[in-house]
């Protein structure tokens, strides 16, 4: 999250939203957020809200993602709100959109749905 | 790839390898890189498999990608191994399986599928 | 769709509703609805979504999809909710959450993400 | 299965085969095998083949797929050839390749990803 930049902005109970302003270092050659960028922070939004939803002394660790990329990831501000669609016992379904912001407008860049593997102990916490 | 530290380490027609050196820079808080730099390998390696197949003059875009994360990405090298499955005029289907190297063995750590479109121009090549 | 005994109850633009009485024939042997007759209308249901926005003249074919499994199908009736998240030009995003009712109440047993592709003629229709 | 007219035609530890003639009742309307039928029996050859690496006395459930369906199933025969790609304790995930036979030749028509959990007991055994 360090690495790309991205900030962890909201939290609530099974909600999270990270923002990402883009930046050279994270765009492809034609400006817009490259796509390894954007699924990151939309895995990232969707384990933080499996997490906000846990137990204390629980951890989640990602075991699939599916993300659709649906038109470039340009704009001022790059948002990923995560939120969780089922909570289980074993296996969480999350879901994020991704949203770019242009001139206080917000279009929908990607969509992805997770699941996220309850463990013991916080060793596969995300981060 | 320049901010993950990648390399592009093989290329022939339909077949990619993107290797990665653990850094502490892509790694979560165990030494294991992080989901997100897994993903962005192995979406690479799909796209510059069909990118490897396509006529002069065209590029790819990512449309989806599912990934399965099987075991951390734990290795003195991450090993990204990607190919095309079938290269159609406006759609390509690619996979990607990712290798974390350790004493001479490779591990299976994920495994991702991926829609790439054709478009004309270079303009949403891979990078 | 007639095989699962599955029936359209609702159409509007971008919306469909496709519901599923449980009868033996699409039954595991513990009767909750198979996954499978579950990804069928579910796929259907986003399939039908996109062509109800689609130009006369044009057929749709999906390209993929992806189905979470949340809970056994069980119930006196299963409905599938399709809708469309983003329409292109080439492609089309729909998603569809099928619910099992039981008692009046509504329970959320599957999520589908699935990506169509437009095509001349309604050879590729779905049906 | 009975449903569908399709047959188990080949199970060794951690491969299945299933195999399926079209017929009128799960063809779309051009006489291609439905997208629904392809990815049941794609979704079954995986279960079967998790299934059968399974210690006696365990079941398993699709907690998910992903399909990529590449070309019509169109031919005299369609075949599902599922393999397990990792086994684990909780999750297993196996991969099937849809083929569709035709004057001796076998032509990919869709991809299957999926994951399936280990259950206690045989009760959420696929069938």
């Amino acid at each position: 999250m360090q690495t790309l930049g991205a900030d962890l902005v909201h939290v609530s109970p099974g909600q999270v939203e990270i923002a990402l302003t883009p930046r050279p270092e994270i765009a492809q050659q034609h400006g817009f957020v490259h796509a390894g960028a954007v699924s990151a922070i939309a895995d990232s939004a969707a384990g933080y809200a499996a997490l906000s939803v846990m137990p204390a002394g629980r951890g989640i660790l990602t075991t699939e993602f599916k993300i659709n990329l649906l038109a470039p990831a340009a704009g001022t501000r790059i948002v990923a709100r995560g939120k969780v669609v089922k909570a289980g016992r074993t296996l969480t379904l999350a879901q994020t959109e991704v949203l770019a912001e242009n001139d206080g407008k917000e279009r929908l860049v990607a969509l992805l749905t997770a699941t996220l593997m309850t463990i013991e102990g916080r060793d596969g916490i995300v981060d």
